[in-house]
């Protein structure tokens, strides 16, 4: 089974040894590594009956790896720890480490270690190495008075997508299928540091509550301003249909894991990213100028509740 | 809780970067990283009701601490993957971060990121990193004919222990101890490194599994003489007292994390070390003379069984 998850053909040259010896050897060429774990649990951060095996190993490494590529960096090496029911089919397990190399090899990292062993929950733990090659790690706590706020990637859609499973509808297909697989930018990490983006996060909590991660750890304001967060039509209309509120999904729905980061001006912001606000004096989240308490969620907000 | 588990006082001077942020980094001065991921699970590899969760802590981080001493290599990190059922006390995973980090600074490595998530089973994930200081990994595959087999560390303590608590017995607690928290030489790996070995490896599925995996990954054979094993008194003791083959737990034991390594000669062999066997051409294990099949188990080797 080990095999199953870690043997694949060819591994980068970042990759000195692979799996089979007591430990990997991974290139660190500038003479740092950066390093992430994140850990996946059968009912809590995914289901086996609404997610295939390859589906749940590629959220598990994108994931990890979208926290890699919000320091500025970018992955060059996977290990796996999986945990299963000694009921799993060896095609779940194959099919997860499908998922992982299939991500993986995307960005050009190898899988070069995994331990496998029987428990009762299907659990899946991934850490990220990933490469600075020479610049300075983007922190969450280098945003500065003046900075630009911008993202870009998905805002809302796995939310949407867990909405739309949650009411037992298998469709609209991208956003079920952002639930399942999110699609975060992980290239755009080393784009904004290249960019000089001075603090940077992923969305993995929801927009409010990661930019309140950059605020806190740079002790600043964030305004955000909702009229120029980008909102998917496919997010309008499907909010529409279930009678919620699109704009909701895209400020506290997390998972998708868009990037967040600030940039000393707008010039400096790269093509592909979306200005949404600015850092202010003060601390915490101000939204349309009203500051977030975090009290009685997104419906109350605004509405003096 | 997540703070419980890795906000310890000090970090080695490897740390460049922390917990708090999306990843941490970790000096890599010769532009190599070695990794190795373990993942312990409540059930399978320790019982909260046999063990601390200190001890528990103690024994995830030094598991995966030895595939690191394995490779000749000295830990600088660990990264830990946390899952634990909602009901678990909170001072219970502070044991564990206290566990985990009392050995991680044993060798002066840092607790440097962390995850953690609810699960329905307690599980911890430990991956380490660590450094080779410019010298060559000590791989599985090197050892050749001529090679003398070395061992250091402790071998059939834990197997030992395990009989003695599955009988009900909490004493002697030395043996008890073992299997609770092994206590593998870290130090060894980089000793065994700078004296030449030419395979190494961990003794953690037990002496003759885990000297097979180097005779199979270096294409040779592995003779062991029993009458030079080391079988410590205290294992001749409660074998007595059990009814059972203290050399059994010795060849067969697995979790002590001894180290297990090849040697050009005799005159190369570290002090601490005791040898125990030869590098002859074949392939396979090879105990006094008779090869070993591992079928029957230790109990018909021997007796034509």
């Amino acid at each position: 089974m080990i095999d199953a998850l870690v043997a694949r053909t060819g591994q980068p040259t970042t990759t000195l040894l692979g799996p089979g010896d007591d430990c990997a050897i991974v290139a660190a060429a500038d003479g740092r590594v950066v390093a992430t774990v994140d850990v996946l649990v059968d009912g809590v951060h995914f289901r086996t009956d609404w997610a295939s095996g390859e589906q749940i190993g590629r959220r598990a490494a994108l994931a990890s790896m979208a926290d890699v590529a919000a320091m500025g960096a970018t992955p060059t090496a996977l290990l796996v720890g999986l945990c299963a029911p000694a009921e799993t089919p060896t095609d779940l397990v194959m099919d997860i480490g499908r998922g992982l190399d299939a991500e993986a090899s995307k960005v050009g990292a190898g899988i070069v270690g995994g331990d496998i062993t029987r428990s009762t929950v299907l659990t899946i733990s991934v850490t990220v190495l990933g490469d600075l090659a020479g610049r300075e790690p983007v922190r969450r706590s280098g945003a500065r008075v003046g900075d630009v706020v911008a993202v870009v990637g998905r805002l809302g859609w796995a939310a949407a997508g867990l909405a739309v499973l949650s009411r037992g509808f298998r469709s609209p297909a991208a956003l079920v299928g952002s639930y399942r697989v999110p699609e975060p930018p992980i290239e755009q990490g080393v784009v904004a540091a290249l960019a000089g983006a001075t603090s940077m996060i992923d969305v993995s909590d929801g927009l409010i509550a990661d930019l309140g991660h950059l605020a806190d750890e740079s002790g600043v304001a964030i305004e955000v301003a909702t009229r120029v967060v980008p909102v998917h039509a496919r997010l309008t209309e499907v909010a529409s249909a279930l009678g919620r509120d699109p704009m909701e999904w895209a400020m506290t729905g997390g998972d998708d894991h868009a990037l967040a980061a600030t940039f000393p001006d707008k010039a400096s912001v790269p093509a592909d990213w979306t200005p949404i606000g600015m850092v202010r004096e003060g601390s915490g989240i101000v939204v349309d100028g009203q500051p977030w308490t975090g009290t009685g969620g997104w419906d109350h907000f605004g509405s003096g509740g």
